[in-house]
């Protein structure tokens, strides 16, 4: 998605060889015109999968998945939460993921309610890196009995190898921008 | 806003006399046209204000900062962290909030680069209660200079004071749906 690929390129900002900081527009402060752009895609790129809801994980999944949500005609949007908050009931499923970033791991927790049998579920994330997020979402739905019809993240750093991973277990996968590496600080897009 | 508090009568489920629990449309499973219904009235309640950027805290203020941001013509939402992400620069604003749901103490924190002087900043939260994230957030754009030109929560606990401590320190507050107060499970409304 060139317009996307613009905005990293003008306002992200690499550190090392493995980050780009997309603080700027995608992960503190929110550019909602450019969300809704992206919901637009995602919307071409996966409306032959048909989903009936979204699932993504806090905190910087969240706007990407509202606006795509608004272009599938307002499925609804289901967030993995990585804190068990006080007055969610026990009744979850839950999958563990390591954060690349954070070089943490994080238990994802959806309740049982909001996820079941012949849910089709579209996944949304902000990066896909190494697929530890991603694969503990899919881990999830699996677990409620529903299918994964397709994982879309804006931003995949591809030799982190997370796509791959997550095809090798018959998810489509289908990126809006796809960072083949970063070199002397440049980053260099996938052709 | 009748249609929200339509909703919560139907979907909320109470705790005790305190806790509302709206995880089925606004904090864990997310209703994306109600969404861009409250962006839509918050923006008729602010809209003299003339506010040039939202701020929001993660992760349920996210998805109703960011219908907001549509309706006022894609202004700019920040959202406050709750955790330090290794990948931020420590040129932070932070202020600390006492969360009442889970009985703990987080750190808000802001990047320098995204509040400023001349801002015009309409705070949006999912919550008000005793209004410890909504000072928190005050402080934060007081510490950039910035002006705090409206508060809007989507959901009002009355009783527990949140509205006057912030309309004490002289911001325009407009929220929602507004609880008087929980009487035997059953949810009361300000008139």
């Amino acid at each position: 998605m060139k317009e996307l690929q613009d905005k990293i390129l003008r306002d992200g900002k690499t550190i090392g060889t493995e980050i780009v900081k997309v603080d700027m527009f995608l992960n503190h402060m929110l550019d909602i015109k450019l969300m809704d752009d992206m919901g637009e895609e995602i919307k071409r790129l996966f409306n032959e999968e048909n989903p009936n809801k979204i699932l993504t994980v806090e905190a910087s999944g969240i706007p990407i998945a509202v606006s795509a949500s608004r272009a599938f005609g307002y499925i609804p949007v289901v967030f993995a939460k990585k804190t068990k908050p006080s007055t969610m009931i026990d009744d979850a499923y839950t999958a563990e993921a390591r954060s690349f970033t954070k070089g943490t791991t994080s238990v994802l927790r959806v309740a049982k309610d909001f996820l079941g049998e012949g849910d089709r579920i579209l996944i949304i994330d902000d990066f896909l890196a190494a697929g530890q997020a991603g694969m503990a979402l899919c881990d999830i739905v699996e677990q409620a009995g529903g299918k994964v019809v397709g994982f879309c993240a804006a931003i995949e750093k591809k030799h982190q190898g997370g796509a791959d991973l997550l095809r090798s277990r018959g998810i489509p996968v289908k990126n809006l921008a796809i960072i083949d590496h970063i070199e002397d600080g440049r980053i260099i897009f996938e052709d």
